[in-house]
């Protein structure tokens, strides 16, 4: 036994033995010793500790030592102390039964060969150095008060940015005093619907309309807050915006205009025009999702609807798609009516997103970073697109990439009734993505078509290649439909 | 007028001047000039455009740069294009009516000279140079997976820093895997109690025990959540948590057992006994809310009760006092069995509290820099505490400072009946803090007492003599109570 161990047993009868060479001073490694030795049960309720000065003099420590640490143990409610009875063991200190065994975390699928997921960046492509760079200047920069209390609205200097930078790329008419940061998508939807405290109230209560396929988080935070979701059919100018009319009481719809996720297509201009017309008439509110407006191969992106009306879309966008999901900034570009809601649904001087991460991507967009990255990752993501449609071109002809030449993912269509086993193929080849199936609302009611959503975005540049392959051995083959008459 | 400005007028019957300097392509500045024409009405709905040649070789651009731009706001719903009737302005493009202006942005009140409201450190103290270095080190250790999704957990980095220093300086009972990372307090409570996605699902539905004086935005949080609040009477001993039997529904308590919010006491020994008692009798659970622990200056903290039972204990903290509310973190150590519900509350894969500064924070915590800086501002906010309570005893000895020397705020008690026109006077010295009833909850049984809360940490270093200064003269006199014997 090392010298650093004493034994404590002699004196209160049990053959205790306390670890005295932990860091930290004298008294605090004898506390956390003697609250241990309670703790674990070593030490048994209503057992009479040694006198200070008694176990003071066996451990070689100052009587004041020993003192101040039953004076914590105490305070703590380990030990208790009686005029004439000394210093005991509380009676309540060990637990009735022992602590049952921490759960062990939910298992998580080991992590698969090739992940196709849909959903993020390359994560190996954040951009370190120049964000540190960013940070250096904007800490330096930064005035006293932006490390007291947040601005719910989000730093002025973040708005300022999102206000020129929005403007030019995504056509947003805005001005920093309707901008509102926030913590990404989530808490944008939480912001507008949740509870009570959501930012429209009762107003905000009534049926949204969605896409039919789309994000089944978007729609569980809705129904979530009781908003009940209608489906919109889907056709190939995008959302039938008309079918809003048919539900009298929707309230308002929930939009991919630049590029519907995720089957890929671009709201139809004259459907723009309609949507806008509706909300004018209908009083309706329209929540424009921009998640990957900037990712455009084939043209200049498409401005964004709110452009059209900015007092009848919230505009919503983050940095998760353009940057990475681990700054967690997005942002609402609100009709002037719905700021204070939002405001007071998000707490007074809550500022939710790190202001160190807002005063840093506020450089970083304002020295041209932001623009130079997303330049640099659009290219890098459509050699990966045009890689995969070409492989497909190749050597698989019966199935192709549908939706524009945009964004992080791409849709294959598959012949009908193929989808299942070709999600359980791709599985078997160790391949992470997702049926369309996933992302169907449950009452849509256009027909369904088999598809797999492929994440071009998430593997790693090197890893990009064979995942390719691995996904045209997972693929039906050409004459899969007469194979499966039974769907 | 300069070269850059272009007259359109001419071709379209209008005197529409389109500037053409702007920074961008020449496409991207005449979308942007023909876009602000239809957006401000310059061109009225109908107006037909010049065909694209001809505008092409009137402002001297290719033909493409001109078909392009009118594409682009066909796509984007400002011109229609129909065949045989050319390119004009889309009929709705221009809004029924002017949009609203913008609404002002909610009058903040002016700065005043001196802030004693309690709640924030000093934020000039925030340790910009250290924290840099921290994230250039951790920035340059992560691997590339944590700018990929994040678990809703936190970074395991953090969670582990986090285990060590709450264990060691806190007596907190913790492991990685009980640790819930949020972006502060308000979240932690959210994540518990909301709507139907609050952790506790119906088990936190039931009333909850709260302190007679306490923050009104808890209060809130639990309220807006469906969860009524109790208040427990105080006393010198702390929280009265006997009074909890006598409410055989109550389902927790929310507790502030190191240092009392506001009037200032710890919990006495006996009480954090019987609150773990009560507990464990009732499957009742505690909410420690451990805001300013750290911050002793007449001996070593006080352990969390957490410590006497993690399993009915949730254990609250983050940097919001001890370091910047700047940085959105924070922390639950939870019970076993409220992780997967506190998780699923969060989002599959949810981080919220920003992961760059998750990593920034673990190695500053572990590189020893936390304490250090929470070393620093324990002698500072010891010694502005000092300041405070002898320039009283000197000058106004008829009020003092209760509670035990810790935190970051002091409670002036005043005589009965003052401290309304205290406020009103603290006030017109330009002096921001609160009085006593601030604080007290609407259905509180123990007497009221009258009193300021005095946030000595929020005034800038240099500032502080002077803002003591104005607080003595907005003191009531010794022979107040005499002077209003209404109250």
């Amino acid at each position: 036994m090392p010298e650093s161990w004493v034994n404590l047993g002699e004196r209160i009868g049990s053959d205790l033995h306390v670890d005295l060479s932990g860091p930290g001073s004298r008294r605090a490694v004898l506390i956390r010793a003697l609250r241990d030795a309670v703790r674990e049960g070593w030490l048994a309720p209503g057992t009479r500790l040694p006198p200070y000065r008694s176990l003071a003099a066996d451990l070689g420590l100052a009587r004041n030592t020993v003192a101040d640490a039953y004076a914590e143990l105490v305070a703590e409610g380990w030990l208790t102390a009686r005029q004439g009875s000394g210093t005991r063991v509380a009676e309540r200190a060990a637990p009735p039964k022992r602590p049952r065994k921490p759960k062990p975390a939910p298992v998580r699928p080991a992590t698969p060969a090739h992940n196709l997921r849909q959903g993020t960046p390359e994560a190996a492509s954040f951009p370190r150095t120049a964000w540190l760079a960013a940070a250096r200047r904007a800490l330096s920069a930064a005035p006293d008060e932006a490390f007291g209390p947040g601005d719910p609205r989000g730093r002025i200097e973040l708005r300022r940015a999102l206000t020129d930078y929005l403007a030019r790329a995504r056509g947003v008419r805005v001005d920093p005093e309707r901008i509102v940061v926030c913590s990404g998508f989530a808490h944008a939807l939480r912001l507008l619907f949740d509870g009570s405290r959501g930012a429209g109230g009762g107003a905000l209560r009534g049926p949204f309309g969605v896409e039919s396929y789309g994000l089944r988080f978007h729609r569980e935070i809705l129904e979530g807050s009781g908003v009940r979701t209608v489906p919109l059919d889907l056709d190939e100018q995008g959302a039938r915006v008309e079918e809003l009319t048919e539900e009298p009481r929707v309230r308002g719809v929930l939009l991919t205009p630049a590029h519907q996720f995720p089957t890929g297509g671009p709201l139809h201009p004259a459907r723009r025009a309609a949507v806008i017309d509706w909300a004018r008439t209908s009083g309706g509110l329209v929540l424009e999702d921009d998640y990957d407006g900037e990712f455009r191969y084939d043209r200049v992106p498409v401005g964004a609807v709110q452009g059209l009306d900015p007092e009848r879309v919230v505009y919503l966008g983050s940095v998760s798609k353009s940057l990475t999901p681990a700054v967690r900034i997005g942002w609402m570009v609100l009709p002037m009516q719905l700021v204070d809601g939002v405001l007071a649904a998000k707490g007074q001087r809550e500022a939710w997103a790190s202001v160190l991460d807002q005063l840093t991507l506020a450089d970083f967009i304002a020295s041209g970073q932001y623009d130079r990255h997303i330049r640099r990752m659009r290219q890098r993501y459509r050699h990966r697109r045009d890689q995969l449609v070409t492989a497909l071109a190749e050597r698989a002809p019966h199935i192709t990439a549908t939706g524009i030449a945009a964004g992080l993912h791409a849709v294959l269509r598959l012949p009908p009734g193929t989808e299942a086993s070709a999600v359980k193929a791709a599985s078997w080849q160790g391949i992470e993505l997702d049926g369309l199936a996933e992302f169907r609302h449950p009452r849509a009611a256009m027909p369904a078509g088999d598809g797999l959503v492929i994440g071009y975005s998430t593997p790693g540049e090197h890893a990009y290649g064979a995942a390719v392959e691995a996904l045209l051995r997972a693929l039906p083959p050409s004459d899969a439909l007469s194979e499966s008459p039974s769907r």
